[in-house]
């Protein structure tokens, strides 16, 4: 996707680790008008796939989950990263390495809102080793729910990932995937496939 | 609003510890369509107060921000719980209790992104005691910002937080004010005076 590309080479920021800070627009502070956009083009390549729902997990991939739902009309059911008194019930629950906070952290999601009638649109905002994803999947075969696509902002192309989802037969659509980036503050994107 | 009323009353659940669970649509399933018009009626309700920035905290702020921000056209930043090792420079931090989770934590937002340039509208999905409040309000008292207006989808009337922000002279504005509560079920609301 050209606009995200383009927001990403003039405002996103190379810090040494491969971190690429995008957060004065998609994950600390955002910009609305560019997340409807971006809802937009996921609904150009998934409208076909029968997506009923559509799972994030907190924070940032809200923002995305909520400017892309619109576009289908359906809900958002996003997991929680932290156990909350306030959710009760059966719960679906998958352990998570973050490499962002360096922990692991268990995801939760209560049962009501997943189950086999389910055809799901995965979204977060970060692909990289895909620790988080895996979660989610995991979440989603607990649940017997359809991964009908997985849709990301920005994927970590050097890192494995995307094309080990890609391997698997996933529909994955990534709007930026960044093959290499350098402490210069060089990016350089693969092309997009959809 | 009653739109948001009648929801509470139709698909809210009142557990033991005032807790009320609306979790199948504002703070873990997300009704889109229903944020778009909670976010319709922040814009009436605010849009001669200037805002130029919406302001809120992660994880369920996150929907009910970018809902309303689209009808406002201004960014949407929102403080983060957890410090991230990809949040560097200056940051302005605030300590908050949680009842929820029972345990104080840290709420961290970059400097870049508030400053005495910016009219700020704080939304929020509940409001009780306040705690979060409090620390929105200090991090925007440390960024010389100023608080044109407090938006929340629910306010549990009778715990003080709501009560004592307006005694300060803040444009508070509540679209479900709950004045009691039983364990039975019963729910009772306050007149919206917006």
């Amino acid at each position: 996707m050209k606009l995200l590309q383009d927001r990403i080479l003039s405002q996103g920021q190379v810090r040494p680790g491969n971190v690429l800070k995008v957060d004065c627009f998609l994950n600390h502070q955002l910009d609305v008008e560019l997340l409807d956009q971006i809802g937009a083009e996921f609904h150009r390549i998934f409208e076909k796939d029968g997506i009923n729902k559509i799972l994030t997990i907190e924070a940032s991939g809200i923002a995305i989950a909520c400017m892309t739902a619109r576009h289908f009309n359906v809900p958002v059911v996003f997991a929680k990263k932290a156990k909350s008194k306030n959710i009760d019930g059966d719960v679906y629950t998958s352990t998570v390495h973050s490499y962002t906070y360096g922990r692991d952290y268990d995801i939760t999601l209560a049962q009501k809102f997943l189950g086999p009638e389910d055809r799901v649109l995965i979204l977060d905002d970060f692909l990289a080793n895909g620790k988080a994803m895996r979660g989610l999947l995991d979440v989603c075969k607990q649940a017997g729910a359809t991964v009908a696509g997985i849709g990301i902002c920005i994927e970590k192309g050097f890192q494995p990932g995307g094309d080990e989802l890609r391997a698997e037969g996933y529909k994955l659509a990534s709007l930026a995937i960044v093959d290499s980036m350098d402490d210069d503050g060089h990016i350089t994107f693969r092309p997009c496939t959809y």
